[in-house]
């Protein structure tokens, strides 16, 4: 039923997701992301564990006044797990946008491969170094791996299209 | 005129924009993200007229020294807009990235408007939820369902395209 | 060789990146997004000469106790550059989906070099404005411009594909 209301331009574009590159850039980008994803749920699972809010709406349930305000106040995992979440955004943003132009640039399909694991791994690494967490450098080598790999798809990217 | 000057090529491109499904998840990408950049000019706005800056350049012009120093403060309505801001930083990127694989591993279009549609009033939803500020579970509701619409199209691109 | 395997797909794929509007996004974004990364070095640079550091882990290094947790602390200079990170993600994410769509609408060439070119002008003045710093309104200006010409794509993207 589905391939029978797909009309031609649907075709069309299912060719782009056909490619076998772009098929492994929407997949570990939609790894990368979902794994960013889940550090709302591990912020939220801290944040009632720990009782630490900040939103004095959020502390309601627990009663007026004092006995609520003294939940408003920061944990350090809380914020552990939100600087982990922070950091994810300024590394994941790059390689959502770097890494769809890189896998629009025509690499080979074997280097986009290694490009794409190597990153996600690197993210899923550096997030169990930021958690756990684990003694240095174990997150700043899983940063710098995930850095790497991203400048390394910008070079091929401006390599091939450069146009100013 | 503007035909005139396209190429075959631009022409292509155009059948892109030119797909239902691809159209309307570049009306609700545009959407969410110019309410997201409206969290900028409300922070502005708090900042005048709260006349809290964190930037001491910001506070020349309220003369020099003490008088200008006192104005480098936090408010908590302008931290409340920028805990919104980040939030939506948090929720729409995995959004733009997931929604723009997922307009492309060819959805029916009333799915793909439904989970579209959902998103944006969640967002909204979410935004006036933490600026009026809502009790709660207001914002938290808001956010899980803009949450899993995310998810519930990753988990159709992940079907479509895995390609580990 | 690489023409060798490319297939059919492949092909289509590279058609979109030899349209030079597409060309000129992906310059422009592979910019911008390597000079947001950048400021995760600046970050790194100024956490060492500085010597203010926010993980416990990442001051082992300066021996036990009391001697490294003196180390656990904000400096200014620090949290200004996390500040302008931070106005990157706010202004570049939506830079990145809305700069994409609206090289999808099919703008004219010279429109759509204009708009990058000033957006990524305008980032680049808005982080020399912010880490020198330069006074007020420098900072706020090339704010201003970068946020006006993603406005103005955006209107153009939904003049183009309103579908709600």
């Amino acid at each position: 039923m589905r391939s029978s209301v797909r009309s031609g331009e649907m075709a069309k574009l299912t060719q782009l997701i056909d490619n076998e590159v772009f098929r492994a850039y929407a997949t570990y980008t939609a790894i990368v992301l979902l794994k960013m994803m889940l550090m709302s749920l591990i912020t939220v699972y801290f944040r009632i564990t720990r009782k630490a809010f900040v939103n004095p709406e959020d502390t309601a349930s627990f009663g007026k006044g004092e006995s609520a305000k003294k939940y408003l106040r920061t944990d350090t995992d809380v914020e552990r797990v939100r600087r982990g979440h922070l950091n994810d955004l300024e590394n994941i943003v790059p390689f959502l946008g770097i890494g769809l132009l890189y896998a629009l640039s025509g690499p080979e399909l074997y280097t986009a491969l290694l490009h794409f694991r190597i990153f996600a791994g690197a993210r899923i690494a550096h997030t169990f170094a930021y958690l756990i967490p684990l003694p240095q450098p174990c997150r700043g080598l899983s940063w710098a791996v995930g850095y790497a790999v991203t400048i390394s798809m910008a070079y091929k990217v401006l390599k091939t299209v450069l146009y100013l």
